[in-house]
């Protein structure tokens, strides 16, 4: 299976993400880490990336259990194919999201904080709707769909690299139930192009890590990590698509201190508001030295010509002051 | 005078700031505040303006006080057009600022933090070198570079109107000194683009609307206002521009309170980091009732399509978290 492009998806209201080309970030890596060869960073901030996905499992009406923004695309994606969307959220959920969801056109319904609470109320909506659940991550179309984005990372990046250069050398994307990680290995399949994987390492969050270098997927997660994207353990799918199908080359993961000083230069840098979760594939560039120590090997005198998937914005400002007030003092 | 685009200045490592066209801040707006016309925003992240103004203005060795980032810009046009770049910076400035600046080539000369003890180097500096000094604003030379930002933001809008629809209907900018302001008018002049200019009220920082509306420039400002890039008074070039040749459609003013709101929204839901000064043209177009007025009175049925200069990301995480926790609790 391999990716389409938005455009062959219907690219109505696709507005692709922006990407970045960072001097300072640049200088960062090649003063102090990557010191030689050095590598460029070519970020993408990934925020629509489960659209297509969501729209092609979605034909006939969808019904979603609150998974952070996921529910949000899927809102859209059913909107703009003019389906209903019916979403299922804790009614904890902070107000805004309930309201963003809502904004979106999804018609939003209240069930307790537990997984077993959210599934006995999406088995009354499917029951009583005839709609479809769409899963966030463990299901080939939402792989596809979140392989438009390594495409259109693909395609942005050719503006930015090296006259007679025609794709990047390799990318590094976040790693979470790995529907991101699978879609982006897919999109890249043929070209060339390395793809990795990155995880938070607290607590046991890099499942996906232990699992491809074991042989065997890891099915269960328990860790606080602060990147809480990527609290999820691996799906089958994606697993297929990583591990046996060995389309990622490597799995890197990192500690949480590098994760928020990742984040805060994102955020100082960059000028980018994105959550840890989304700062973890620009942590294992900067400091994982296994990285480093391949980029050295494996790239020559040239130097690698780097992606990042920087995924997910789902932090306030509150959110953000209290993440590095609780990490600064320890 | 007229400016020419980045191209016409040799676009050597010239990456035109990313543009957004956000749908929850139209939805916002469309929702709550111009209820009918809506206005569509296109937000400019506008954090190299300066550059080309300050390529034209030091064609053989610049010498410059510490101004905020324009010192940054500098530094890297001067690199870019292979001339030395003397910056003077008070000592007391942020170790990663200095080494930023260092870090585009500039010598970095220290001084005591007043604005004499600045000059006062920058006149020894001068002496020695032969450099030229180049101001922050108050300049044709930087009013046109700061233009090429105007250009830059209707050649990107253009992609995002509605198909058989060539320009914006107008372009909000942060007025502080003056020189983006009176840019973005220069490079609107001719195309029926109405171009506004935007303020702090705090303290009289809208010393360039009570100029504007008394007919006579207000020389000096003394106000602490959160959006602290715009507490300098409007210069005399710059008034030429505005009020003189009437560029400038209008003035408009905005609380702290708005300013804050309005940087909140752009982080959470544009995910950009922006300092407050940047967020004064989004305040306006949100809470300032006279712009909403205006713009139910001139735009009809069709609305308006708003053009808004997000410029300067001059903030880092504990300043953030600073603001907020100071402002949030009265």
């Amino acid at each position: 299976m391999s990716p389409r492009s938005p455009a062959q998806h219907g690219k109505a209201a696709h507005q692709p993400s922006p990407l970045f080309a960072s001097i300072s970030s640049a200088r960062i890596c090649s003063a102090s880490v990557l010191s030689r060869p050095a590598a460029r960073f070519m970020p993408l901030s990934a925020s629509r990336w489960s659209l297509d996905g969501a729209r092609a499992a979605a034909p006939s009406g969808a019904c979603h259990t609150q998974f952070r923004k996921h529910a949000q695309a899927l809102a859209l994606a059913a909107r703009e194919s003019s389906i209903p969307a019916h979403i299922v959220m804790p009614s904890v959920s902070r107000p805004n999201k309930v309201a963003a969801t809502k904004g979106y056109g999804a018609i939003v319904y209240p069930s307790g904080s537990t997984s077993v609470e959210r599934e006995a109320v999406a088995n009354e909506v499917i029951a009583a709707t005839g709609a479809r659940l769409v899963p966030p991550y463990d299901h080939p179309d939402i792989m596809l769909g979140q392989g438009t984005m390594g495409l259109e990372f693909q395609d942005q990046a050719r503006d930015l690299l090296p006259a007679g250069k025609r794709d990047l050398d390799a990318i590094v994307t976040p790693c979470g139930g790995g529907g991101m990680l699978s879609g982006v290995a897919l999109s890249c399949e043929g070209t060339g192009i390395r793809v990795y994987g990155s995880e938070p390492e607290y607590e046991g969050a890099d499942d996906a890590k232990r699992g491809y270098e074991a042989g065997k997927r890891v099915e269960t997660v328990k860790s606080r990590t602060i990147a809480d994207g990527l609290r999820t353990p691996l799906g089958v799918h994606p697993w297929g698509v990583i591990y046996e199908r060995k389309l990622v080359s490597a799995m890197f993961s990192v500690s949480e201190d590098d994760i928020l000083q990742a984040t805060k230069l994102v955020f100082e840098r960059f000028k980018l508001v994105i959550e840890p979760s989304a700062a973890v594939p620009l942590a294992t560039a900067l400091y994982n030295e296994d990285f480093r120590a391949m980029v050295e090997r494996e790239a020559g005198e040239a130097g690698w010509d780097l992606g990042l998937v920087f995924s997910g914005g789902n932090i306030a400002v509150d959110g953000l002051a209290e993440l590095f007030a609780a990490k600064q003092q320890p």
